[in-house]
Parts: structure tokens; C-alpha cells; sequence
């Protein structure tokens, strides 16, 4: 099903490759700044100086949260798991002040407070006080900043700075076709960015990499991993972390986050994931040798953020934070040049003509 | 853009037709209870009674607030608008305890929680203490209950309960759709429903209604309604209530909604809103000949929900709550045999190769 144009990111699914906006993600990673790939996605060209400094500032000076916003947020059980508490934090950012059309003013505020909120709940979980942003660190460093109260390391800010660029956007996956649903009914861009955090939640979408590390841990060591994953695959169970939809070749994101792996990862770790992913791929070939199946985004995703110091529970949020970039790309695409989403079902219930029973009442 | 089949609902947009499995709304009308509506919808058949007994009592029993719930909904601002507070009460209903895939039982949690919560957040904004659901009420009475802490007339009763089987469920419109991708991510069933309503909130869907009642008071007497809707168009205004992408005849529910209106609403009310209609569908013909322009649902709606008595910040969060009911129809079915719903787009961007150039830090 092709559902109209995008600008903004060509997923080239036959050979492996991504490209927002005609920079390839190969020659992004390691190189640009997040922001400067929030520039790219929203004004369509490389920023002056990157990080683009009066966009970094912008984004720096709105993440403090609005007071409704943090009683909301300090309002929710602290044993709610960090994806739930996330949607609902995003639903009330949406506080009404936000009219359609989304600007780039609302995006940047989306942008800003998505990681606030994020970080405040996990900081409660953990009953610990919450930590304020600091405005001059990057969206990145801030964020692991607010999560730990501690100054990142380079290294680390760097390795998770690359798997942002990376994730920031990917076409019309089902969380941004959602949307992209939500404002063409001219709804507004927090509506819409709950809508699709909703939707990445799920397992088939971005829900997946906390269960590659569980998988890893399940397996335990290298020479294990052909065996558990004949095991897995014989009882019909499902590999997390191997195939895309879109994609019949390696996962560029994944081969990027493979090498990031390689710097920043636990060498035993590595040499686990590799062995696991090499058993995966053997296996899956000779058992479907037709389909062309890799690992996909999230099986390096889970080694790097692992090694980034994130647990589990913090992958997907962490895939929605940086995620934000493209949600407001296609919100600002879509209200362009908008017209409601509406798609035809074939009705295949009982014809018409039924007669509702003088029924009884109870 | 046909997407797939469903058993639900049969939208006959040509000869305007709206049948729930296999039940023309016309029979169902002023007959059929909303619980025995969403019996309907969620098993296919007619209950057995109706209202149905089980089912009744079962949602009657789900009403009240867990303590999560009713600590997020009272730590909203009580100036939030009620779309906005339903959004994130709907979201802190997912509480993390709803696993895919949806079933029965967390729909009847849905149904069941979602008018105590929109009723909680409105008697906070007008400075009034909550009041309990009353399991011996139906759906359509204890939510006016709820909202009003009075014994509902049974007139109004009467006419809402068919507003809510109007709007019980309507094939596959956008908040429908935005439900449909969030379950086919494997997602729960709050997500999904959050993000329904996000769709719903947007005035080409669901947001329209309270703008009617906004443009008869502006028009104010019938005499007044040609010049009136005649300066609008000759201003490329836009006139809510009328035209329905899915429909090139009269909108059947707006038909049975103007009987409705004729029964419970003020005679004055009535006549200026069928002098509007009048002047609109004639106007609107003149000017579009080859279009077939009727009054939609919402305009009748409109009239109906202020005959009821419901102000016109509480239109669309009414029809949300009506709207329950085919929201979890829709998760069933599309949890019953789920396929990641994914569309592509063409991308037209710059192409591939643009180099990141050497950019200087600021």
C-alpha cells in the first residue's frame, strides 16, 4: 500500500540504505550532532554550524516542564513502567495551548520536554529527586544528564548521540502513519505524538530491543547460542532482533550500531551479541532460505544502549526521545498540505436486513 | 485506499446506509439499549435480552476509578478541556496491566472507566466533588448521573441512549484507523484507544460539533440563516455540520438524530437549526451543483447533546465515550488475525549522495 509523498527519509529496503532528506545515514553517523539532524529533518538542508547553535539554544531553554505537566507526572504510580508513563506525560504536555498547525515552536517544545518527562519518572521509580536540565549540555548529554545526575562520559554521550541520529527518523512506520492519521484530522502534535508512542510500544514496532537483552542474557555464552537458538526456533517461539519489513538487506542502522557496539560495548557482551547474531542468521537461512532475514535495528540497539549504561525498561522510551525528531518532520509535512486520512474497509459482516428480536428485558 | 475487511460495520455511503452487523440503525434506533449495542458489535448477535444482563452488570461493576486513575485525573489543571483530560486519563487507564491482545474484559474496563473519568474531570472544573457511578443505572443513565449528580429524566435518557447507538461504531474513520495500527504493533488496547481519541479530537473528524451549536447561536433567528450562511461562503468560511467524506446521500444517523431533536429539543432551537440546514443544503447546492452536500452527524448532534443538556465543550468527549464501544470491536478484530500495518510512501526529498559538509561547532 503506497500512501502518498514524504521528503523527508527514503528507506531503501532492497539494498540496505537510509537517507533523510539526500545525506545517506552512513555519512551522518559519528558525525552530526542530533540537532543537527533535527535541522535537517524539519528545514530540509544542513545546518550553518552543527550543532546549529540558535536551534540547540532553542530546544536547551524549553525543557523545564510546565507545573500541570510535572503534577501529572508526579501523579502517576512509581512502579509504572517507564513506556506508560511516558504516554501519559506526553498527553499532558498536550495541554490545550497547542492549536493546529504544528509549528517548529510546538516541535522544539516536544522535542525538549519528551526526555524531562521521561527522566522525572525514572528518577521517582527510583526515589530519587528529580534532576534539572542543564542548558549547556546537548539534547543527548542532557538526557543522560537528567537521568543519572552525574556528567556523562564523552564516549558514552558520543555512542548514544549516533544511535539518535540513527533513529531519528524512518519513513511511514506504523508509528508515524499514526500520526500522520491523527493530525489529518487537524488535530494538534501532541494528540498526535501519544498516538505514536502508543503504537511504537509494540512488540512489532519498537517495542522489541529490551527483549534482545533478555535474549542475551538467556543465552549466556558464545558457544551456547547456536543450540538456544535451534531450541527457540524449534518451539516456534519468536527471535527478537532479527528482520525487518522493510527491509531484504542488512539494516544500515543496525551495521552503524554494530560498529558503535564495537567501541563503546563490554568485549564479552560483543563477542555474545555476535555469536547469537551469527547463529540467528545461519539458522534462519537454513530453515527459510527464501527470506533474506538479518539482524534488524534493534538487536545492535539493545549492545549499545546496554553499553550507554540503559537498562532494558528505558529502550523503547529512549527510541521514542529520539524518535521525536521525525514526529514532528511528518506532522509539519503533513499539515502542509493536509487531507483527512481515510481509508475503505470491504464490509464482510452478515448482510443487511436483520431484524433486532423484540427482545425481553431482563 | 481499501484496507482490508471487517465484519463490523457497513457504511453505504451512496445510498446513505449505516448497518452494524448486519443491523440497519434504523432498526436499532430508539430500540435497541447501547449495552446491547456493544453485545452486538463485540459478539455479532443480538443479546439475548436486551439490555444484556451479564454484560450490563459486568460493566455496571468496572465503573470506579482504580486509586492510579483517580490520582492522575485529580492532578489534571481543572481548566484543562475535557478532550484534553480525557486523553490523559485515557492514557493513565492503561496502567500497564492490559497485555496484548485485548480481550472482552479490559473492553469492558474501557467502556465501563471511560465516562467516570471525563465526569471526574468535569465536576472538578466546575468546583463540584465527584459522584459514584450507580451500578443500577444503564451506561447512558449513570453517565448523565455521574455528571449532574441528579436522576436523569428518562426523555433525556431516551435520546442520548440513541445518540450512543448511533455513534457506537462507524467502519473505518481515522481515530478507528489510528486504533487499528496501534494494535497491529502488538500494542494494548489504552494506546490504542489513545490515540483514537487524539484522531477523534481533530474538527475533520470528530472535533466539528460544538462548533454547530457556536454557528446557530451566531445565527441567532431563522429568518436570519440564508444572509448568514450566504456571508460565510462568500467568505471561504467553513461550515461545520455540513458534508461527510464517507457519504453522497443524507447521513442516515443525522436523520434519525433530527427525529430525535424533534422529540426532546426547545421548538425554537429546533426550527432555527432546520432554517440553518435548509439554508446551508440549498446554498451549498447553488454553489457546488455537482457535489451532494447534506447536513453530517454532528449537526444534529449538536442539537440532540444540547436538548440532553450537555454543554458544547462536552460534544466530542461524548461522542469519545459512544465511541468506546466500537474502538474495542475494532482492537478484537484486528487482534484476531494481526498483520503489522505499515504503509509505504514514494519519497520525493533531494537524492541520495548530499554530502554532510565539514560544519563548524558555534
Amino acid at each position: 500500500m503506497v500512501l502518498g509523498e514524504s521528503h523527508l527519509s527514503l528507506v531503501a529496503g532492497e539494498t540496505g540504505g537510509l537517507v533523510y532528506r539526500g545525506y545517506d545515514i552512513r555519512e551522518l553517523a559519528g558525525r552530526a550532532s542530533y540537532e543537527g539532524v533535527v535541522h535537517l529533518l524539519w528545514h530540509g538542508e544542513a545546518p550553518a554550524t552543527d550543532p546549529p547553535a540558535e536551534l540547540a539554544r532553542a530546544i536547551a531553554a524549553r525543557r523545564a516542564l510546565p507545573d500541570g505537566v510535572v503534577r501529572v507526572v508526579d501523579a502517576l504510580a512509581p512502579e509504572l513502567p517507564p513506556l506508560e508513563a511516558l504516554r501519559t506525560g506526553l498527553s499532558a504536555l498536550g495541554d490545550g495551548t497547542y492549536p493546529y498547525p504544528p509549528t517548529i515552536e510546538q516541535g522544539i517544545d516536544l522535542v525538549a520536554r519528551t526526555p524531562t518527562v521521561l527522566a522525572r519518572h525514572v528518577r521517582r521509580a527510583r526515589g530519587e529527586p528529580p534532576v534539572e536540565p542543564r542548558p549547556a549540555l546537548g539534547q543527548v548529554a542532557n538526557f543522560l544528564w537528567m537521568l543519572t545526575g552525574r556528567a556523562p562520559e564523552p564516549e558514552r554521550v558520543r555512542a548514544l548521540e549516533t544511535y539518535f541520529v540513527l533513529l531519528a527518523d524512518h519513513g511511514m512506520n506504523a508509528s508515524t502513519f499514526a500520526l500522520r492519521i491523527v493530525i489529518s484530522t487537524q488535530s494538534d502534535l501532541f494528540s498526535a505524538a501519544t498516538a505514536a508512542l502508543g503504537a511504537l510500544k509494540g512488540p512489532a514496532h519498537g517495542g522489541a530491543p529490551a527483549r534482545v537483552s533478555a535474549m542475551l542474557d538467556a543465552v549466556g555464552s558464545p558457544e551456547r547460542a547456536p543450540d538456544w537458538i535451534r531450541a527457540q526456533l524449534d518451539q516456534k517461539a519468536r527471535l527478537f532482533g532479527f528482520g525487518h519489513r522493510a527491509y531484504k538487506a542488512e539494516d544500515p542502522r543496525g551495521l552503524l550500531l554494530h560498529d558503535v557496539a564495537r567501541r563503546v560495548a563490554d568485549p564479552r557482551r560483543l563477542e555474545l551479541a555476535e555469536a547469537v547474531e551469527r547463529a540467528g542468521v545461519e539458522e534462519l537461512r537454513r530453515r527459510k532460505p527464501n527470506e533474506r532475514l538479518y539482524a534488524n535495528v534493534e538487536f545492535y540497539s539493545a549492545v549499545v544502549l546496554e553499553a550507554v549504561g540503559l537498562p532494558p525498561e528505558l529502550f523503547t522510551p529512549t527510541f521514542a526521545v529520539a524518535r521525536t525528531a521525525g514526529w514532528v518532520a511528518h506532522s509539519l509535512e503533513q499539515a502542509a498540505s493536509n487531507r483527512l486520512i481515510r481509508p475503505d474497509v470491504r464490509y464482510v459482516g452478515p448482510p443487511p436486513g436483520r431484524r433486532w428480536p423484540n427482545l425481553p428485558a431482563p
